[in-house]
């Protein structure tokens, strides 16, 4: 019943979320210790999680008596020692992506886990668990649309920062793409090549911006995707598959689009409360935790509400009988 | 640091619920006591949750030494009596709908609160925290929409239980317009009509079905609601606000859409990865924690898809430089 | 073989698109008179119109021998004197709505259409016309949503000229609802409320806008109406139907979406290219008729484009067969 | 004042098309002479226009004195002499894709035409007086996309007929594709590649579908295409082009879609009822003609429908002084 301790290894943007979100959004976990090559950013957030130390050697963090588990967010090139020091003391380990920068070390590392015979590692690859890309996953696997055959992706920015280089675009952007074939077809990708059509006016100088990457898998599906940073818009991920008897899209804003009946197209309604408003009971219930844990107790409609509430559908259920208007009279409110 | 210890009250499809969200989604909090009305289902409950016990009176549970605060799920006709233990033991409850059941009881649970001085009582209506519905909140408090002026909602049920009869769907389904009407206005419903249209062939015997509500608020704002529990086909919960410069619809499964620009309808898309996949990287750390405690410390891509993804987009940034499709080739993978 | 001739009177905004309409895109009729109570409009109008002159009389120009039907696209107040004469002479007419402007009157002309026993009158209700319409009274008499129970509609213009009044939103706007209600249902209305909110603070000074209406049918079906024409947005018109077994809606611009199977929604594609592209055929070839008649033969692609198209083609059969990109080389482009 | 008199040569699905549209929706043409290769078919669809001809060879046909401009709808291996007819008859020719079967008589046409120093010919790319099309070309000229930098095209069939080959697909479907890019961008396609992935198990054997197409032109845009004719479901045509501020799309059944604010997507909506209704209104006006024309006179609402609506809004007037639901009382209607 007691927490698990976690000890996040860089807390960057990345990072920081992750410590904010074990803390205030995850159940049964808790920050116990953090790193940062920067020891200030990480004493500063350390100061703020109750419980928790900030340990300056990033080995020292993952061998410390008081972590049980390791999520890193460290940059890639710090990755490879890293996990070994994970492997070598047995720890759980969440790395963000890329396992590591080259395929050597990669390929080390899932020899060294598999000398253990036991898995410790998994990769943050998040689209797994985004629930437009587990219902296409989910999809696929019934067989409505049956053999796939095609997959047209779109990734975009609305910018990036200046070091961004245009082979951080496969490395960086890509390759999210990259494990989204692998995840919804469960095959391995055989050949990739980058299209370079002319950069945008819009771009910094020397980025190859936008890119268009073409893979093909072992079964010779093609998937092709565009890879755009600089475009001022938004963050936009679009994904559509294309199967021998329909196709299904997701990333439009209204969930999972499918074609697969003749001349008809459409998507699917949450069949009840609970799916509908999953998330606003999630919130509701945080919050209000959160509220009597600081003590004003009350974060959301109070007891006049649940009056007003109650006066109103009073009125409604006599109008139903009358079918008049009914008049709604309520008590003079204190302050 | 330690948690907020909730006794759950009724733990029917709600209550229970409940008891899986606090237990295994809310950060800082657990379920240190259960209690419903047949002892069997909360003491069946109470044994799948880590230190939690089930008490067999509900006022017992209220008073009990380990509860910190209390959720009600109880049926609305105990609540009155509930509520005011409550409140003569100073425990924070969030209540399910309705506060009580009629409004002598409601003001009566309002003016004794006031007298306590603290607010101790907050009412589950969770439509406000739908990311959906604080959108368009926050559309019309920033006056984009001018003075709103109407607003249309339907709310629809595939079906309902045997017991639920014509004024259930006033007190049990209309009620959530009711709070949504006086959260997105700020401002108190004044009248009252339901008009009975021909029942549905589809409906049961007795039941009117569909009803559509009117109220008029203070200010003169008109609202109609169709409410529809019938109608075999899903949830379906809408709500358009027309205002004096402009109109937003919520619930066509498309986020927030509105046309306050001449000629211009549309919507926003989410800036930036965070926001896009804020709830995959919940979902991902969530069951990262689940599997970590569970010792099976992998639940999602591993080493070997870190390492297949690092292979592909090397090659791909070979190819970005030769402008030819380059093959990818894995090491054997091991069983 | 020789074309309808028509007499169109009142060549107001809506006369004049009728004359256009007749003149450029209507196969089978011409405009041989027009009439106005401006006869300068009308000589203007004439003048552009091959083969048509001005009448300045309207009955004169409903009796007039070369003119074989009548389009009155007059003010309403004209209809009845202008409706009795063309009775009178046995010619058909397409009038505008209203038929006349009073029930009195209205029923007078029913009166004596049917004593002639010929039917000589069609009125311009011209949303019975419209693909989404006609796709909805398709789908509700093909019995797909069961028993149709309710109606919401919605009727917003972005402005109205000054001398609108809040009895011509009833008459001018909120008729075209009547109107649709009773096409779809097949049934008479039995009853109207309209319902008057606040007003816009945007609407003119002692402008009753917007309205609501709501009208009950013989069999007991529910419709309800915003009429809202001061929106200062767009020609927003929304119509959706509630069935015993589902609901469908016309005016989100995306033609007409239907709720009628558990859990799912959807629309229909084109099975066809003729369907998708027949607007974008007739347009190509009116176009190219026009053209040829004015002596400039083409309005399009031409021979250099058939060629290049055609060059490319070829190198992408070479491609199908080579699996590598293959050049595309053009002849020289003259002048 | 008389009608353009046009041959149409080939009378198959697609000339029988335009057949019936010259005659039924076009104004100022009509066709005066048909042909066929199956004389019989040429025979009976001119027995079903007044005026027409059947003529047995198709260079008669064109240079027959009653013809002023031709209609090819012939197969293409045929277009290259009959081309050449109609430029030695200075006959104005609207010819159905493709100008020619190959690049070299298609570069004869050219020359041909040019020598003449009078345009002639214009080729049959419908998709450019695609109301959805011409508003992609009208937002890509007005620049509010910057640069145009890369297409996406989806281009699929439900089915295509069993003589339908791998070449066809290149040749019959994605020339549309070539001409759209040729016209959206008004530059040439430099190099094609036609890329081939498994074939789909419900494609006829033999048959290379889907086929991915990418394009480079003149100043670099990449442009890709996927053209899948055996899908089983329906005609889809979407294109998206993509710039250096933003992105559009057509085809997903809502009008153009565009995303070049920050954060923002949207479409228009129809300023006013002509807009919304111009279709209703020519169907209606035409179709009241063709009742005209054929004595029944009225082919939709009636004066009784003109009658219903005045009593409904007279009521409503009515009610909006009175603030009450007020009744409806029509007159008995004979039969």
């Amino acid at each position: 019943m007691s927490d698990l301790r976690i000890a996040v290894l860089g807390v960057g943007v990345m990072g920081a979320d992750h410590v904010a979100r074990i803390t205030s959004r995850i159940s049964g976990a808790r920050v116990s210790v953090v790193n940062d090559y920067l020891p200030e950013k990480a004493e500063q957030i350390a100061a703020a999680v109750p419980g928790c130390r900030a340990v300056a050697d990033p080995l020292d963090a993952i061998a410390d008596a008081q972590v049980d588990a390791v999520l890193l967010a460290t940059p890639g090139p710090t990755h490879e020692k890293q996990l070994l020091t994970c492997l070598e003391h047995r720890k759980p380990v969440l790395c963000e992506k890329p396992l590591t920068t080259d395929v050597t070390s990669s390929l080390e590392i899932v020899r060294r886990e598999a000398d253990l015979g036991v898995p410790l590692i998994q990769v943050g690859f998040m689209r797994r668990f985004d629930h437009e890309y587990t219902a296409l996953k989910t999809l696929l696997d019934g067989g409505e649309l049956g053999t796939p055959l095609l997959m047209h992706c779109v990734h975009r920015n609305a910018s990036v920062p200046p070091y961004f280089d245009s082979s951080m675009i496969v490395r960086d952007s890509l390759v999210h793409e990259v494990d989204v074939t692998r995840f919804l077809f469960g095959e391995e990708i055989t050949s990739i090549q980058v299209i370079t059509p002319s950069a945008s006016p819009g771009a910094p100088q020397g980025l190859q911006d936008p890119q268009v990457a073409v893979f093909t898998t072992e079964s010779g599906k093609h998937i092709d995707v565009e890879v755009f940073v600089t475009t001022g818009v938004a963050y936009e991920v679009r994904t559509e598959v294309v199967g021998e008897r329909g196709s299904a899209m997701i990333g439009l804003g209204v969930g999972l689009v499918r074609k697969s009946a003749p001349g008809r197209w459409g998507g699917t309604i949450t069949p009840g409360f609970r799916e509908r408003f999953g998330q606003a009971y999630d919130t509701e219930v945080q919050r209000w935790v959160d509220a009597v844990v600081s003590g004003v107790n009350v974060d959301g409609p109070g007891a006049w509400d649940g009056y007003a509430s109650t006066a109103v559908c009073e009125a409604g259920v006599k109008s139903l009988q009358s079918g008049r208007p009914e008049p709604v009279e309520l008590d003079e409110r204190r302050a």
